[in-house]
């Protein structure tokens, strides 16, 4: 059940949506004290311009790509509220680091699964970023999978891109 | 003049500034036949809240970290005519993609004057974000280097964030 990319085995991506939510529910309940179910996407989610956070980390090793998470900033401040136990009227700075956190420790789980598959992995460090309007557009990838989540605080989807390594 | 970083030795900042802009000039001289020139940084350039489009690309290797190229979207649409010889009347997907793959081969060069200082380094894949009022934050780095950039159709500012390694 796996797919060649320049002789590397990539896991085909109903595998990989399943290490996704495996990671983000693992999150959710030791770190968050929440419960998450999966819901379905949108149409074309990350092609839609959107208000709201986006919180990025690039992943390199025996694959290259990255892991994304997007939600509203309602979303945003009640996923910090949770991480730090602290309420959040407003997106500040310490919101945008609570869900780069949160981020770092999804795609680091995630990270860890698909490790076991196709070997070694390296996290970059993530970016967050907030704004109006927002439009992404990633390079190419083999494999993009994308899973979101509904949990009490709203909703936030994560995708992962990876393509072969370059060289 | 180097600086320990958890046994990894770091090249200072004003080193890592030089690299970066001879890698962005080689770009400019050789793919956009156009010449750059270093211009003064405004104050706390990435906290303070754009307009325009935001290039990131992760790195991981000897070093873990990220670069991001930011620029209006004015400044995008040149840069892009000038990769594509074709003239762009707004930020679509072919703007921002040869965004993406103006910043892939800015901090592929960097990387490659890097690595023979701190050791084997990776690019993930290039993520391209166009909005209003972003604002972007960053986990901590142990290196950050700025470099500003003026060429005929505008300004646009570099930054490259290097951390230790985890593990």
């Amino acid at each position: 059940m796996t797919q060649e990319q320049s002789g590397r085995v990539i896991p085909l991506q109903n595998e990989m949506a399943e290490m996704l939510f495996a990671a983000t529910q693992e999150v959710f309940t030791s770190m968050l004290g929440s419960e998450i179910e999966q819901v379905p996407a949108p149409e074309a989610e990350r092609s839609t311009p959107f208000d709201g956070v986006l919180s990025l980390i690039g992943l390199a090793g025996a694959l290259i790509g990255n892991g994304a998470l997007v939600c509203s900033e309602e979303a945003a401040r009640d996923l910090s509220s949770r991480l730090l136990c602290s309420e959040f009227s407003h997106v500040d700075e310490e919101v945008l680091d609570a869900v780069g956190e949160i981020t770092n420790m999804i795609v680091g789980g995630f990270k860890n699964l698909l490790e076991a598959r196709v070997g070694r992995l390296q996290m970059s460090i993530p970016s967050v970023i907030c704004g109006k309007n927002i439009c992404t557009r990633d390079s190419k990838a083999d494999v993009v999978v994308s899973v979101r989540c509904a949990f009490a605080g709203g909703e936030f989807g994560l995708t992962v891109r990876l393509a072969a390594a370059r060289e």
